[in-house]
């Protein structure tokens, strides 16, 4: 490219006047007024923008930068199937090879009773795709009414049209329409925030439960075809589940005939310190979305994992009406594969699994020796190498920040002035974590020490402010 | 990878066991039933397996290989990339080059008032962007009602829930429940099987408009948000719309107030012999779909190319409600825009324009004249280098095969028998082209003669067991 030397405000105004951004002021971003780094590297856990400004990247990009940045072996690994055969179509029956291995590695890595994987692109297009398999499976069993679908308040699912339905976060469904009406949402697994009084872990969860089965049976048993949910809840705050939760919920979908999806996109790969969330809580889901860490995002591809329950129906389904009807062009693109493999190949070799176990209870640890009972800090939570802050007006009485004063966008810009990344979630004032899984002991103290003196500073400038 | 060398018979068993492919009939692959060719290699216009066999790839992949494989640039600028910095993250504003650049020459190719690019990763994804971007707007012009979206029936745009319902074709909705309510199909312009005794092509294109007008009153003008359409029809047949067709659509969607989303996933990138279909047939889009040819499919990447008039509404509406609340992680993904970037400098660099206004009109003429007039020929159509041979049982009385003969289906395994994938459309039996816009015109002679050659052994088969 004859116009690779462009300096940072070159960009930054190519950038300002043709780039529509997800999740953006759009008019304050036409006008210059948000911040605009460009990122032009990045290694381990590293990443820089133009102006050589480098910041530990404590979200892992999206939490998906899993393997870190700057991997040669999936670099190489990408280039050399680039020369290959970048692209070859998997629709009726043809394959290629990083398909048929990438797809048996991740059967074989999940385990329990899983048959086959249908693969995508993106979290939200697999979760598209299970919603359409549930519906498909629920009519070749002679149950056309079970297709509603059951997600969590501040559940995270995606954004497209039926995806952003099944979020459960206001941000992505105001002045959209949305949900749709096949979605109904229940109860967020929060304990701090929503346990009552004296309540225990456990009995929050069977509460939880019965939330769950008194809303099945207003609608209808027979109309509900699926519940899916995260292991550990994801973009709605990083919050781990209470104690039996995910017990107490699957004997009520057991019950009702109610298929689980498991939304394993961020904590899939070990991130939580077992080889996926489900294990970690005893889930047994019927299908499992995987994304993100499938291929430390560098290439885009997502996989439904597909469970014998459902997968002999699929069979059935085509014996009584030939081919299934749904695909994507880009289905086990060609190189996009070639790089996930190469990924889990990576993930195994540097047994990740077990540094994660190593370094996660470390992490969580420091977080919450440096955090905990601070005047402003609410919760501090977590799991592996997935945490959380939750900043609050009184933590005691539970009591938040007004909204209007963005508290947690706040912090998450000083925290990046000390150098970390880290992000504001969209509800609440909460600073979430998600480093790439080979992050090591002296960066989990960089981020540790980075975020007390951001929630320090934050503290301080509050009260100088009389907000506190 | 330690797996590397194994074996045709070895690749296929691990495809069967774990490969839930698009498109197929799953149980009979399971069980082995099915054609199961794993690819292996492929350059220029030609594709291989892992036995060898080469084939001339007459579609393109799936109408996407536009600069054939084996390019050596769009190879390079992804091991490149891969190497610097394969994936950050584009929300909030934050941005890399190759995403700047990318949006700056996609905006510049299209023209007209184009403004902003929102990246996706598929054609469906974007088109289920442009869903909601077509209901945002609406509300933030106060005409909440404005909803619901008129596609044509054997349109294609997408497999999603929403997306699958746009597209109007029964084996994307069949068993899956769809279309959703929210859309509507309005005629197939296919002047060829669906005009009148003695309807000239701008009375059928008159009627077409006349209908599409009859639906959006009896919906009432004040519910139909948009209408999206194939500036050539792909998947539903691979048809150009009769004379003065899109004219006739525009006026009546200008008159009601109706925006305009132009699917130029096929068409787009010169496949017509002008940049996009769009400017093909005069139409003045709000929004622009591109995928395929954005890329090659070397990775994968789609893109919603907004207009004035939509962008100037998003804006507004951002200050109104802040930022907007829409992305996929993988939006902008740095490595796919690298390679989508290098694709467009190769599509310039060797003016495939001019080449494809040079042989797209010879690809055409020689497809008449070997095919024209053939007992079983009912239509040879097309633009550019996109072809389509449809084969009826008496073309003069538009009379079609009866659909268990799957005479479609037999043909293009003939085909393949000879040389060259053509694609058995999943509407009629047609078999369509798309190959790589680099052919040159001994491949174009090629398919050609392999294509007329199939058509007359399948015309003999079905004289032998007495179908004709």
């Amino acid at each position: 490219m004859s116009l690779s030397n462009l300096g940072t405000e070159q960009l930054q105004e190519k950038d300002r006047s043709y780039v529509f951004h997800p999740s953006t002021y759009l008019a304050k971003h036409s006008r210059g007024e948000t911040p605009n780094r460009i990122m032009a590297g990045a290694e381990g856990v590293y990443i820089w923008d133009t102006e050589g400004r480098k910041s530990l990247d404590g979200f892992g990009g999206l939490y998906c930068v899993n393997m870190g940045y700057g991997c040669a072996e999936i670099a190489e690994a990408i280039a050399q199937q680039a020369r290959e055969l970048p692209f070859a179509h998997v629709y009726a029956g043809q394959g290629t090879k990083p398909v048929a291995l990438l797809a048996e590695a991740i059967v074989e890595y999940f385990g329990q009773n899983m048959r086959r994987v249908f693969f995508g692109l993106s979290g939200s297009d697999a979760n598209e795709t299970n919603i359409k398999l549930v519906w498909y499976y629920h009519n070749i069993l002679g149950l056309p009414q079970k297709k509603k679908i059951i997600s969590r308040l501040r559940g995270y699912h995606g954004s497209g049209l039926v995806t952003g339905s099944l979020t459960g976060l206001p941000f992505f469904h105001d002045h959209f329409d949305l949900p749709l009406e096949i979605v109904r949402h229940t109860t967020t697994p929060h304990y701090y925030r929503q346990a009552q009084d004296g309540e225990s872990e456990e009995a929050f969860s069977k509460r939880c439960a019965d939330e769950l089965e008194a809303l099945i049976l207003a609608e209808g048993p027979e109309t509900v075809g699926a519940f899916i949910g995260e292991p550990v809840l994801g973009t709605g705050g990083i919050i781990p589940p209470p104690q039996g939760y995910w017990t107490a919920i699957q004997a009520v979908l057991d019950k009702y005939n109610i298929l689980l999806i498991a939304d394993e996109v961020v904590c899939g790969f070990d991130r939580t310190g077992e080889k996926f969330g489900s294990h970690l809580y005893g889930m047994r889901p019927d299908i499992v979305t995987v994304a993100k860490g499938l291929s430390s995002a560098y290439l885009p591809i997502s996989g439904s994992i597909i469970g014998e329950r459902v997968w002999s129906v699929l069979e059935q389904g085509t014996e009584k009406h030939g081919a299934l009807g749904h695909g994507w062009t880009y289905s086990g693109h060609t190189l996009c594969a070639a790089a996930a493999l190469a990924n889990l190949d990576v993930l195994k070799k540097k047994n990740i699994l077990e540094h994660v176990r190593d370094v996660g209870p470390y992490w969580q640890e420091q977080m919450k020796a440096k955090l905990d009972g601070h005047p402003i800090v609410g919760e501090v939570r977590g799991v592996g190498i997935l945490s959380a802050v939750e900043l609050m007006r009184d933590p005691k009485q539970r009591i938040p920040f007004e909204p209007n004063l963005q508290v947690g966008v706040r912090a998450a810009a000083t925290l990046l002035e000390n150098g970390v990344i880290g992000r504001a979630m969209p509800h609440a004032d909460t600073i979430g974590f998600a480093p790439p899984l080979i992050i090591k002991r002296n960066e989990i103290d960089i981020i540790v020490d980075a975020t007390a003196r951001t929630v320090d500073a934050t503290y301080r400038s509050l009260k100088a402010e009389g907000v506190l």
